[in-house]
């Protein structure tokens, strides 16, 4: 007798699918049967965003919740950016003014509705809580949870270890960020690996607070077209969901097979079946680079509509001539500090030249191409923070990312 | 030729009294050099009063600074006293209603001026600027110290040591009292030693802030009667200012002559140089219980007048028939769970009877006698939390605090 997946167990795949955590899964499942729509909180910083795919991770994963009938919160963290690093040292972290916070959100808006229904968000920002707590609310909100408890948070617990201060308001922003939970009655909150502390924490003061501790589930932090390090823009390893269609478009064809399939469960909308049926057909023989082609059209297509993406996908084959781009390339990361390294010597770097006179001498010759395009400029200089596809003759190729 | 004492070195000698640690010694130079008055706070629980002697200490410090011409800034720490313990772990800190606090607050002031000029002194209270921090004052007010920092404090690292529960908030006290001094613009703080570190927190806030760090003096904590322990209530062997004047006046002729002299430095108005006559009189054969009686006789007039005093004092001297109290008599601390000791076994425990049914027998004989008064009653029982003086017969003494 064939069992037959009912609703709630199809629904609980789609949220399985990519998730690192789920704590836990037996209350979730509780949850999902009550047939209610599910409070789905997500926090986000309040600085101005330029989100790559990396973050869209989560994005989707709210999405999906967002497909299943629940209500998603997209929580801004304006309370403590109104506050910035108070202990002035961490340059990174200046206190925005409400202009910034309200211009930032906008961004964001526009940025994250190109994933999430904007019908279906809500968009909230903590400010409305935190203030309303007051000195007293505070005291009591760091009556939460003990020093012991808090010191066991990787980082706190490493600083401490390493004699590097900790000052005392570090330890109330996982706390206020705990408090959203209550404050949002949230059912579930998504976040990265790194946020699995503070996303407990919600839990603890849920309890503490008589609440049902919410469902934790959460997601990886996503590789980087390296395929090695995280997805970071200053690794230069990162896609900008900003960036123009033929850059998305490569350097998303720059990317490993095994790193393909990844992105496919983690950043396609195409199901878990239909990745199945494409990974048969590759394991089958067809070219993986049809599948990575699909791929980059449905990211850029998601960002810049399917116009943008036909031209990309059109103009990547154009330039790279069908057929002559391999499966697989080495991927470098090259470092400079100059903010740009010359072409000369990213070619003798990145082993595609013997010495920079055979680099310059390549060049001049019209050898070298850079995402497709000839370059014969031998006192070009690549910007870092960026990856690029470069090609020297017909056979040998190389992804570059300057750092 | 003679050195002439100037005012300021002659203030200095006061402030200087008793003192355990000034923290700098040289900047309250300098401040007491610029002849305007300083500010000089002390902080007070809000929690109800029940002042004895051992907190009259600090009281009567502020007399001295008073006398001197300054500020006097009486703070009670209503703003926390008003949250109480959020944790719920210490049932001795309920949180306090606004009508509790300004109740206490009278009984306070009732209490205290009868050591201070109530003309001279500011009664504060600390919500008036803790509730105005908000939400976010309270973050910039954490990131004043770090975790390590507040680790070194001798309670929290002792805990720590001993992996006993430290909730978070409880490092947000200290900062608050040291806000305090920067709310205040204090220039000179007192408290007891074991207040040390809070206070020294308080000139790293002002530091932050930009003023001149306070001044720090620490006074010791008063030994109780017996002359070993902390002066406590609960350790029995405390002299309560609302006390009974024949009781303030017994418990006080029931202290050893080194502890009179203690308590003279600390609690008499007398001068240094009237007490170092006294220590010389007593040094060339002046009769030491003659020394016992007139502190005696000072300190009850101070909180019942000099009629009530001069009362005391003959009372005692007909109940013990003058010469009949020696010098030095044994002083015990005796345990009981049931909230009073039996007159029988306490006789035994003190070493004043071989046994309890010797103890009787000496009870019905009529040969003991408490706090001056016979006991006949050998069903009598001591109650907790008090120091009594017994006689056995004519040569035998002991004064017991029963905990």
């Amino acid at each position: 007798m064939s069992r037959v997946m009912n609703e709630n167990d199809a629904a609980l795949a789609i949220i399985r699918r990519g998730a690192e955590e789920i704590i836990e899964e037996q209350a979730l499942v509780q949850r999902l049967k009550r047939n209610t729509p599910l409070r789905v909180k997500t926090g986000f910083d309040p600085t101005a965003p330029d989100l790559h795919l990396g973050h869209t991770v989560l994005l989707n994963k709210m999405r999906q919740f967002q497909d299943l009938g629940h209500h998603i919160l997209f929580l801004i963290g304006d309370f403590t950016g109104l506050i910035g690093d108070p202990s002035g040292r961490n340059s990174t972290r200046p206190p925005l003014s409400r202009e910034e916070i309200a211009h930032n959100a906008e961004t964001y808006k526009a940025q994250v509705f190109q994933i999430l229904d904007a019908e279906k968000t809500e968009v909230c920002f903590n400010s409305a809580w935190g203030e309303a707590l007051g000195a007293a609310g505070m005291i009591k909100l760091a009556a939460g949870a003990t020093v012991a408890r808090m010191l066991e948070r990787d980082d706190f617990k490493r600083r401490y270890a390493a004699q590097q201060p900790i000052a005392i308001h570090e330890f109330l922003y996982p706390l206020m960020q705990g408090y959203d939970s209550v404050a949002l009655r949230a059912d579930v909150e998504l976040g990265g690996t790194d946020q699995k502390f503070n996303l407990l924490l919600g839990r603890e003061l849920q309890r503490q607070a008589d609440q049902e501790p919410q469902v934790v589930l959460t997601m990886p932090l996503l590789e980087g077209t390296d395929g090695v390090q995280k997805m970071s823009k200053s690794l230069g390893n990162s896609i900008g969901i900003t960036d123009a269609p033929p850059e998305i478009f490569g350097k998303l064809m720059s990317i490993s097979d095994e790193l393909m399939w990844r992105y496919y469960e983690l950043l396609s909308f195409a199901s878990l079946a239909e990745i199945e049926k494409y990974r048969r057909a590759v394991a089958a023989g067809e070219n993986p680079r049809d599948r990575k082609f699909a791929l980059a059209t449905e990211i850029t297509a998601r960002f810049h509509g399917q116009a943008a993406a036909a031209k990309a996908g059109a103009d990547f084959t154009r330039r790279f001539r069908h057929g002559a781009l391999p499966d697989e390339m080495p991927a470098l990361t090259l470092a400079s500090k100059e903010g740009a390294l010359g072409l000369g010597l990213t070619l003798k770097q990145a082993g595609l030249a013997a010495s920079t006179s055979d680099a310059f001498r390549l060049i001049q010759q019209g050898a070298v191409k850079i995402d497709g395009e000839k370059a014969t400029d031998r006192a070009l200089a690549l910007p870092t923070g960026e990856t690029y596809l470069i090609q020297v003759g017909k056979r040998r190729f190389a992804r570059v990312s300057i750092k």
